[in-house]
């Protein structure tokens, strides 16, 4: 399996779509999966290509799995969360819908089940409010 | 939230319990998941001490991903799987049930949806097999 440049995440990153972004640096970026599965489901994604995890050179994954923890930690705060959800996803097998490694972050909440991974999409301007929110907290690590 | 080290997890680095072991490191272990969500589950738990990843000390993350990368790309190989599923829990409300940060690889077949957390325990001797195969793929990778 090979890497395609035309994913919509290669797209985002290299802004010709346009996206909720909580966080950037160098090798990462963080925004909001525009079909939560969940309030302030954000996907945390590294600049470099592959295609998953499988593929990923070494060096990607410690600068990616670290704004993953500051990401989980913020949205834990910005929504009052009880708990997160990682997940990352490896091949169509497991769910991965698009192939530019991502790794999930979800905040959850006791009794309120993850919702399936439908195609529908969130209203533009919860996305954004949900995004300031996650950005305050990321503020006031 | 606190650490307790009487977790079964802590009791296993401390080899106070057996376990399926397919990989070991310094700061790393994997071993076979004793309730199996599917074939070939196997979780990759840093040996420092955190309740999970929202409280870990971030030097712990880096080793860990790498050695959750080098699993998954195991378990692919040995069991001939068409994807794999990271999964990380934290809190209840996420579905954590030990209190020990760790990650699920769990290999993915087409069609064959992950079981569920249910509490049953797998066969020793199928999960000494699924060890021995995982064993010898990370030999050879």
């Amino acid at each position: 399996m090979s890497y395609d440049d035309t994913n919509i995440f290669a797209k985002l990153l290299r802004g010709e779509i346009p996206s909720h972004r909580v966080y950037e640096d160098d090798a990462v970026i963080a925004f909001m999966d525009v079909m939560p599965q969940g309030k302030g489901h954000t996907l945390v994604v590294p600049r470099a290509p592959s295609r998953n995890l499988l593929d990923a050179d070494a060096a990607t994954l410690a600068p990616l799995f670290s704004v993953v923890q500051k990401v989980a930690q913020a949205v834990k705060k910005a929504f009052s969360a009880d708990g997160v959800t990682i997940m990352q996803f490896n091949e169509p097998a497991s769910g991965q819908t698009v192939y530019h490694l991502h790794v999930h972050v979800i905040p959850r909440f006791d009794g309120i089940p993850l919702k399936p991974h439908s195609g529908e999409m969130e209203k533009p301007d919860v996305l954004a409010a949900d995004a300031e929110k996650i950005k305050s907290a990321l503020r006031t690590a």
